[in-house]
């Protein structure tokens, strides 16, 4: 966080009030002028749950405060997105470490103010403190589906397709960027579209329809395809062959990968996708690929999936067998 | 976090599938397999969502890994017992610094275990990563109420009493005798009762019918007697006369008090209490104190809210005005 100027630091009731009130228009949270919010879904509507921590230095670096603002929301609508959930609202739970000014905060809050806008996704509530360590966050999340049942990481089943949404290794190689690894070649545009894609993720929320829909089973691809892949297909009790080279690059991802072959294998385990793996019975393909192209979200087939146990086969297009080098990148 | 020896560190899979979903008996959790968990609550209920950031040096010292856990745990116990809602389940995200141990971790979840069968109160989900910082927790808790509304801060009328349950200060001075300030002089059995009630606080969930039944405004104790006091009443847009003899003091904090008058300021702006603060209306009164005798929790009528705006005017038993020194702990 820098420590440039700002106006003086604001108490936590006026961070509440002037900074934070403004994003709670969900009628649950009573203006934030409590300690707990309310939630009463209609009849024959569920909520989905999710919650994710972000802590400086490990999930983000020093970005613009507006940034690290719209990641932590953004992380938590992909988890929502995969499993066919509609935004509803979110919690915050903000640690300030020691040096925060004012400045810093009304950029922080801007940034979630304009995707709690975007996304209609309004603050329920929350919890502000200070902390000796980094800034850290936690964003629990909460989604709308009909029904009961949402699709889980266990539901594959031998012959679905996998399907995964958008491009693959543009966060893990926008992280690269970030730290100028010389590794990185690709030109100036390429390198901002990569850094963009790190910072600022595109949850696939779209999406979500078509998941609920049509899918067996989903999850959203946060460390790495690979390692992610491995556990769909291990909560499922199934295993799958996928093919290397229909998983989809994006133009600088692919640029990058030309200049240097191994970039590949990050690409597909460095993590940060924040793209929607999932598995569709091969009779709602074609309705799949339908609702998800209406939605303007593209999606593509990387295997199949298959009786039996142990991590999945990938092949290149000339059917020769792919081992990664790492088994995925980990927050913990 | 002590640096003792304990097994080898388990990976994230492990701490997940062994020490955490043992204590993910809510159907909606699936077992911890997924990133998302489904809340269903039933037509005519609502869900009470409260979340509260503990950070280790902030909230809680160097304290053994059990306590810590059932801390966190039942500040967010305190939250929904204010808002007279039944315990439900809980998300946890957790922050490991640097040095954690597999011991720690499993003393750690043996305290949130304990915690989780006592009250009820099933873990839902959560996220768990490292941190370069100190040990960083995030608690959101979940509760069930008939129909659709809770007591806010913000309903408190002219005539209703206020009410305050247990006794008001150990929390503050539990924390001098963890410190082992020399201005608390107690015998060496107050000094344990003092500093187990600083570490483990006792939610009051057994005065949440009551609260729900009879109160027009209520919240929890957590930041100090006074200031809490005074911000029920200003989210109410009223005032009070409050009497500061008839503040709920345990034999311990009388003794500390005896001995060092001063420490009678710091008991009632200290926090760290977890009792709940309520107004009733006075046609109520009766009905609430034989309900919250019924549940075995003390309650303490402390005074009466009036019209008019302002902090209210504590005064002692001789009518004298007390002005307190300071305005309330604050975490931020």
């Amino acid at each position: 966080m820098p420590d440039h100027a700002g106006g003086p630091r604001p108490s936590e009731d006026e961070v509440i009030a002037r900074l934070l009130a403004p994003l709670a228009t969900h009628p649950g949270a009573d203006g934030l002028r409590d300690d707990a919010a309310l939630l009463s879904p209609a009849p024959g509507t569920s909520l989905v749950v999710t919650t994710d921590a972000l802590v400086q230095g490990v999930h983000f670096l020093d970005d613009p405060p507006a940034t690290i603002a719209r990641k932590a929301l953004r992380v938590n609508l992909s988890d929502l997105a995969a499993k066919g959930a509609e935004p509803h609202a979110f919690l915050l739970a903000l640690a300030l470490p020691e040096g925060w000014t004012a400045a810093w905060l009304e950029e922080f809050v801007a940034g979630l103010a304009a995707d709690a806008a975007a996304y209609r996704f309004p603050l329920l509530g929350g919890d502000t403190v200070r902390t000796p360590g980094p800034l850290t966050l936690a964003v629990t999340a909460f989604g709308l589906v009909p029904g009961s049942a949402i699709p889980r990481r266990s539901g594959a089943r031998p012959g679905d397709r996998l399907y995964v949404s958008g491009t693959i290794g543009d966060g893990a190689l926008g992280l690269l960027a970030r730290r100028e690894d010389p590794r990185l070649r690709v030109d100036a545009e390429e390198r901002r579209a990569l850094v963009a894609r790190y910072q600022v993720p595109e949850p696939r929320v779209a999406l979500a329809p078509a998941v609920r829909a049509h899918a067996s089973a989903a999850m959203d691809v946060s460390d790495g395809l690979a390692g992610d892949a491995a556990k769909l297909l291990r909560a499922s009790g199934t295993t799958a062959t996928l093919s290397l080279d229909a998983v989809p690059l994006s133009g600088a991802v692919r640029s990058a990968v030309a200049a240097d072959p191994a970039l590949r294998d990050l690409a597909l385990t460095g993590g940060d996708d924040y793209e929607i793996l999932c598995a569709v019975p091969f009779a709602r393909a074609a309705a799949f690929e339908a609702d998800a192209a209406r939605a303007g979200v593209p999606v593509t087939a990387i295997g199949t999936v298959e009786a039996g146990q142990g991590p999945p086969a990938w092949i290149d297009s000339a059917g020769r067998p792919h081992a990664f080098p790492a088994a995925g990148f980990s927050h913990f």
